[in-house]
């Protein structure tokens, strides 16, 4: 169970929802389960604080935070969580059932560490583009032949799972201890602290030549997005590149030939 | 687990719903979890088959059958309950949390009993009338401070619940090793496969000229060392740093001053 310390370190981010209806509905779940922290990402319709929806959830709709790309919403957060239909084939990430993935997100939660969840707009759910952001998928177990929730009703589901109690369940599993990284004492990198070292390795690649593969920049985000990389690991790594950026730049330009 | 002629025994009772929307939503929740016996106990819009929410759900709304009195509508059951809020006292019957409650619906749809789910308007929920039919109350565990919650999202958990296979929950997870480690079916790299990646970034950064560090040899082990690498991972990192080593190498040597 969370405590409420725990619970504040969740942010749940609407990306591109379309309707403020929803987006009230979201906040309303949030509402019930006490959680605080929504953030929206290029939202269809500005107005959703007016959200008729929201009822009881007033509080949480006008501290609501927008931000214009997903890259600036999951910024703080340590393990970013994508949702999914599950219809998409992605082998980039783990695709965990609901009940598994809320696990990992709670030990999260409760070692310190911020958690985004993003759901994706109703019509199409979250982009490539957004799952690349990802280091974990997880999906709603729906029928396969309806695999496709209403937004509101697929984040209430998510919340009730994270609050719900395995103990007062049917089969009252006990909690197993996962070990969720190599060096449980060391913080692990936030979001940003991993974007700012793609970039830099993207800057470098560039420099190289590497343009050969189609879309350089999902498949560095791909490499690098399962790696359980410490604070102190970027770090370490951003030194290296800069250094080898560094080095890079003094490489005349290729004759032109 | 529920088989499809168990959850075929359930039947979701909605008694006075004024929204036609909250009811779509409902049927939609039904579709994505297997559930297809709704029952509407006097709507106040009688339109709600027009419901504009229910995407995917047409065959559950179509079906839908509506009742006058809620006796009717639970007629053929043999388990009825009611769900709340909790915030209304009752002492008739028991109020089981939905994790529990749940446990208890199972094991009658199980042993070939039809169970009705009542759930009341969005208003004020059940009347009292409606909880005399109930031998058993169940309340989805909400914030004391925000114990309302919206018809769809409501609905859409208590099915949920009575899905969700506690067995992959946090009892067996398909648990990796490492976690994060996002490609479990994908072998981890051997020892001589990242020894091959240590050389070649070693041989990376001595080219940049990276001499700052007393031991690189060895701060780069460390970096890598607890990185849970895939032989893929591996293979797509010497593609990439083999590039950079390539560009590097047209780089002029120093001058010699």
């Amino acid at each position: 169970v969370l405590t409420s310390a725990e619970s504040d370190r969740l942010r749940v981010v609407l990306v591109s929802s379309r309707n403020p209806l929803n987006i009230g509905a979201a906040a309303r779940a949030m509402a019930n389960f006490g959680f605080h922290h929504l953030r929206v990402v290029h939202p269809y319709d500005v107005a959703f604080r007016e959200a008729r929806s929201a009822v009881d959830a007033e509080s949480v709709l006008q501290a609501a935070e927008e931000f214009d790309q997903v890259t600036e919403a999951v910024a703080d957060c340590a393990l970013v969580v994508g949702t999914t239909a599950g219809t998409r084939r992605t082998r980039q990430q783990q695709l965990h059932r609901l009940e598994a993935a809320a696990t990992i997100i709670q030990q999260h939660l409760q070692s310190g560490s911020k958690v985004a969840l993003l759901f994706g707009s109703e019509k199409i759910g979250l982009s490539n583009q957004d799952l690349s952001h990802c280091q974990l998928l997880l999906r709603i177990p729906t029928q396969t032949e309806h695999p496709s929730m209403n937004l509101g009703q697929a984040v209430a589901i998510v919340l009730y799972e994270l609050v719900r109690q395995p103990g007062e369940g049917a089969a009252a599993p006990p909690v197993p201890q996962i070990p969720l990284e190599n060096q449980p004492e060391k913080p692990l990198a936030t979001a940003e602290e991993r974007e700012r070292l793609t970039i830099l390795l993207l800057e470098v690649l560039a420099l190289s030549g590497y343009a050969r593969h189609p879309s350089p920049e999902e498949k560095v985000r791909g490499l690098m997005r399962h790696l359980p990389l410490t604070q102190s690991d970027v770090h370490h790594w951003l030194g290296l590149l800069r250094h080898i950026l560094w080095k890079l730049k003094a490489v005349p330009p290729p004759l032109s030939d």
